[in-house]
């Protein structure tokens, strides 16, 4: 028995994998790119099965396919969403433009399991064929956008739940931080008292912005596109399809989806994969500050800021004995970057569009779901293996807040800023104490000094101490 | 009569222009800074001094300065919104970190004036002093972050105006060529058919979402750190300041405005810059994609598609003589490449902040309010002299859609994917329509051909024809 | 027999595969990074074993380890350089900062390999260790910086190679098409003559200087940083280490490779990577511009430019049949844009060096080795797949030679660019071409207008003709 | 007398201001452009003057302007070579595509200067016209190419010159610090010792490697397509034109320059702009890591690093008295954000033409002469303001050089990794020196403690210590 069998699509024979339930032009989209060895996304398949079990049911119903077509791809597409399938999607992220290699893929691999489960052969197209059944008044041109936004959809719920645990947990190490008191520092230099606490505080918010900010942009990617067909006139289509379609799909992908309110624009246009793009970045940008933030708190021991303490995860040296890095705040920044690079390439793709379509959306999909993963993984490690750890050092944090020169700050609506600056002057070139300084000099009563000088007072404002 | 005059402050004298009314800090600055020639926007000048309006009356109140200097600040700052004193604005876009010196000449300019209105000399500060009165309360770190906020609020108004009319022009254009058959372009070949006016009407939707997509990134530029002073503590505040200066200010600028949730969270993070930043990217990269299309629509006349004439605005070449160029299409396209890059531009500042602070801000504040302001004025003439004189030329959008092969797609339903291949094979190699080869080959019936192959109706969805 | 064995490290026990020949390390590495389940690029860990193999030689000959030591270590990184142990190079590529994971990963396999050569048990390093052996004298700071350069320059071979082969087959299109006159465009409009081989030939410059620029960037990637150790300074080294390591690994790999003048600078700076980055990203852009170009030229067939044909590779649409789309010249934009979004990446990752070291290699390694397979495996595909296989449409280029309205340009000596701009608005006003109108009018004599007005003439520079 | 005159051009009448040494065109351009309110680069005006002055010249001796109508071009463009008419040149950076309304300013100032000169009105053109004589021969499309890459060669000479200087004081910084001894860091840790010297010494590496780069990148500016005329071809152009007038170009501009090689391809590619582009952002990068390096060793005074003492050059806040802000460092890191943001720009312009030409080159030539502007305005004032007057903290240095735990990597070839790395966690723990606890355990002798321990024998290779 051959381990190869024959297919003919309109440019000619194709050789096929006997057992492959793909078809010719998955074939020959293998051979025509063999360009990174990556493969699709599995919420792109799966968003792509979705889309022909709606389609099958709605086409059904319409009578334009059979009931026992539908059920076959139905059927078909189901056991896809239950991950039975996948290596069978086989074309390369970087593909034919608008990604019609990977719909003729998944239009194949359904239609072949159909005939299957109809008892015919692989190859044979008897009873379903890709594009007359499964692709029923459908195109590339409405099936992947709207496969490109559904899954970055499902691929964001994990995201924002692992953001979820992210904030919660900067969030209770601002509690557990609540009364160390430090020192500010802007532009590198020494600043009024905060607590460690605040800090922390403010990183649970920036994580929670970050996660609204996402779901803010990604509310255009619930608008599809499906029904449009060959250039959003919905040509081979029946009237009511659309409508059926999409809310069919809504219910299998359990989200709330809707028809796009002009699906010329839903086909000519990529702006929503560049809005939520643009919000990974926002992430991304905010994760680089931040990671950057606890490598520089937890710097030394005996040479850095040493304020907080990250957990040991990996010896941190080949030849440093001892060493130990921040190694997921690291990870953190490294993947950021890709995410940003991503994002670029996103905007390039998005700007690229010509008339009735945008071809590039194969580009912009794998950018967009490559950073929506990696930003979940690494988060998750960064949660539950660096932040849920970290500890404060007590000591060095309360040696700073005492020890900060603008602790002189709290003495200008007594003095003035002039005076004050001058203090300061004094300070660093005595190494005396603002406190010292402020006491020897009489600028203030002994109560006004243990009550305006001390940081733990800076860190909320005050009325004026008479 | 000297046309300098000496000021001091903290390092020592300056001289300062005699009728100057910034001071000592802002010459340091001017000094400093000789780098770009670029003044700040005068969106930022504006919010300024809203912000030191709403800090000097909250201020008065609290009886932190008295009502004099209240009154006397808020006049000078007054007379700035009307206008008058940009010229004492004089620090370049690129200076110190967080935008010291924006702030402090802001602090001179209406401490002078303030003592101007006062009877006092210039430089004299008997009054009102820059850091003591005007700056009450108050620091770069909380100003400038709320003033950059608020200027692009300020700024984006005008935008939405202009793409308000944009939309508006183009789904006028869509109105008037809605019966304008012509050929859909995919992958930029043939496809099947669309009316002009269903490109024209997406195009409106386009510049409507990508208008939508501002506002929603714009929410957070509403909530403001203003009263955090110095490391978003409020050190140096009386706990009703915050609060009142920020209703104060929303009531000076006409704006929906509220105190930020986490004042050192609205320190720290840049990130709502970013967000407003990345949402004019999209309308830049729906513009270049848009502006793309008009110019290859427009292509020709004898070489191109030909199938919308811009208006002639200028003589296009200094050699090809009546060469007319769709120069506001190009330079649509070469505004936007800009904002793209400011955007980047404001990315790598918004990543850059460091523990309670982001010095990057002046960058930032600079690239955001100079898409803003390039992308509005470009859009109003893109409106204005181009969109709204477009015409179409009938008679080749009528030969397109006639002679697109795609009109085989139509056939589909009813003949197959395969069959119709096939036809349009020999359509291609025969140079005969698609028409004729049906009818010859007795594929339809003669009233199925003329329901099924009129490309009119195939710009819409239809219910199968038996 | 188990299938787990226990090592130590510094952090405590860890349970390995029993079979793997990485350790302690890698298997924590693995554990904290399930990050993107993308592997090592295999010209990084070609580069690695190399770095390896010559350190080994270089401490043997300098009697720091025993020349058993160095010859087991020396057979293992062959092994390796063989092909022979890929699989358990088994980190992530977002992993530890600076690479630590990955090195530690080489020196454990090279080390567990060398020990099995010695007859020793997996684990047990007794003959060979991972850190006192593999990496005598070395440190993840020297040896990765050294990794990455190194296998840019490896792969970057095969570049060169394809962009060769590009270049010679769009030269071998330009001497095909040298005498098919056709219309120039310029801002999509009309413009004189020039013909289809002209074109082609500055495509196959085009390539030509983007491979150069490759080149030119990439000199300093030759010189590096092997024998800095830790910080830069050598520390465990011997003073003849860091030549004699160098000039063994010129050997292995072949290439050119010389000490960095500064082994500080080689570590602090990773600005070469930046360069060569920005160098792909070059041709990147350029090849966007001529596959837009390609696209544009093949539009079609029926309402587009369709003066080239190119090869058809696979169906192009699941909906309209017989349509096919120049696939390849869409996967080169789609590649290119993941280049330039990778170079983003390398350039974030490049900026964020701080003081000895930029712990963001793994990063700037990923994208940049990904952008030079992609750009590879594409590129070698549009010229065998596509560009020799492009005709041209004789017939379409000459209509268009002859028709633009630009032909008036070459009166502008004779009659003056004025007159000249008069005669095309009547041209485009009447429909009528610019010799009849020139004819007519007798602004030539029948000679010049033979001689001045044929296209082909156009096409290069001549005397004026009296 | 009017203040007004008024011109004709092919699309009518303007009204153009009485005294403007400009025409028509530009006036129609000022009123289509208002966009900005940026001016031409003057570096570019400088080169459009010489290649006018070079192609009038050539164009007299080749017979085809007279001798008369040459000198006078020549001699306007003379007077803008030193500054005269600057004020002439008005229109937007943002402007025609190609920069036709740029060049066609050109064209009408130095037409009407040359007038001038024969005692002709402004506006008559009755001498010299500014298409048949200033332009003879001449189109945007080589004209604009050309005067791109010589105004950017232009200006790179002066920011060759700053570089040398910046690269200078940080090598005479190394020399003054290469005895102070301190702690290394990576990953933001503890590593081994370094000089201060060692430090200063590869910044002033770096930047002299990133002035090699923009020279190695700015090669191909040298090629220029002037003679090519509209599409590259030379029409209208005399055959020994292209040579003569590069070679007067050359002799004006006093740079090598030469004709490109092929004209198409110097028209169509806009290569060498992203070449040069990426060349500045590999500076800007390493400016950002130096200029973050130096806020990190300059942190403190109280709560940071304090190693390295930056010259006060204004107050660092409005509110903290006393607080000195590292400017210069802040600002060269924004100024690099907005050259990363130009690159960006420059790089979507690039990627942008179309067939013979690439239309938006004045957004390339903006971007990129804005950014070597503000490169070279502010790293003279970080090297004259900032670098020279850099102190450093001997003792601050010496404490971190002897307090390092990584002083236990010396151990490593005599105790192996494994038990360094526990004496590290021994001292981490109990607060206890590395070589307290190796005298204690006895694990070398003193004179090998002596030796081996000291942190100034570790800056450089050692051979082993018996």
């Amino acid at each position: 028995m051959s381990d190869i069998r024959t297919e003919n699509d309109s440019l000619g024979a194709v050789e096929v994998p006997a057992e492959a339930l793909y078809g010719a032009q998955t074939t020959r989209a293998v051979a025509n790119f063999p360009i990174s060895g990556l493969k699709a996304n599995h919420f792109l398949i799966r968003a792509l099965a979705m889309i022909k079990f709606a389609a099958a049911e709605a086409n059904a119903e319409l009578g334009l396919i059979t009931p026992e077509q539908g059920s076959a791809i139905a059927q078909a597409a189901q056991e896809v969403l239950d991950g039975k399938h996948h290596d069978h999607f086989v074309v390369d992220v970087f593909q034919a433009g608008a990604g019609v290699s990977l719909h003729m893929n998944t239009n194949e691999v359904l239609a072949n399991r159909a005939n299957q489960i109809f008892g015919e052969e692989l190859g044979s197209y008897k009873k379903v064929h890709p594009n007359d059944h499964v692709n029923y008044g459908q195109s590339t041109n409405d099936v992947f956008p709207t496969a490109m936004r559904l899954s970055a959809l499902l691929a964001l719920e994990e995201l924002y739940s692992v953001l979820e645990g992210l904030a919660g947990s900067f969030a209770a190490k601002a509690d557990e931080f609540k009364d160390i008191l430090k020192a500010g520092r802007t532009h590198m230099q020494d600043a009024v008292p905060i607590t460690l606490g605040q800090e922390f505080a403010a990183y649970a918010v920036a994580v929670r912005e970050a996660s609204a900010s996402i779901r803010r942009n990604a509310v255009t990617l619930h608008s599809l596109g499906l029904g449009g067909s060959a250039v959003g006139t919905g040509l081979n289509t029946h009237p009511q399809y659309r409508e059926k379609a999409v809310a069919k799909l809504a219910r299998i992908a359990r989200l709330e989806l809707h028809p796009a309110y002009d699906l010329r624009y839903a086909m000519q246009s990529c702006a929503p994969m560049a809005e939520v793009s643009g919000a990974l970045r926002t992430l991304a940008l905010e994760m680089i500050r931040i990671s950057n933030d606890l490598r520089l708190l937890s710097s030394g021991p005996n040479t850095g800021f040493n304020e907080i303490l990250l957990p040991s995860l990996q010896p941190g040296s080949s030849i440093m004995p001892g060493k130990v890095n921040p190694v997921l705040a690291e990870l953190t920044a490294m993947v950021a970057f890709q995410v940003i690079g991503n994002d670029t390439a996103t905007a390039m793709a998005v700007q690229a569009g010509q008339l009735e379509l945008n071809v590039m959306m194969p580009a912009m999909a794998h950018a967009t779901l490559q950073s929506i993963t990696i930003l979940t993984n690494t988060l998750r490690e960064l949660e539950v293996h660096c932040i849920r750890g970290i500890t404060a050092n007590r000591e060095r944090n309360a040696f700073y807040a005492s020890s900060t020169i603008a602790l002189a700050t709290a003495l200008n609506p007594y003095i003035g800023y002039r005076k004050a600056a001058e203090l300061v002057k004094e300070s660093v070139a005595s190494g005396r104490s603002i406190v010292d300084l402020a006491r020897e000099k009489k600028l203030l009563s002994e109560e006004q000094i243990a009550e305006i000088l001390d940081p733990k007072n800076m860190t909320e404002p005050h009325a004026r101490i008479s």
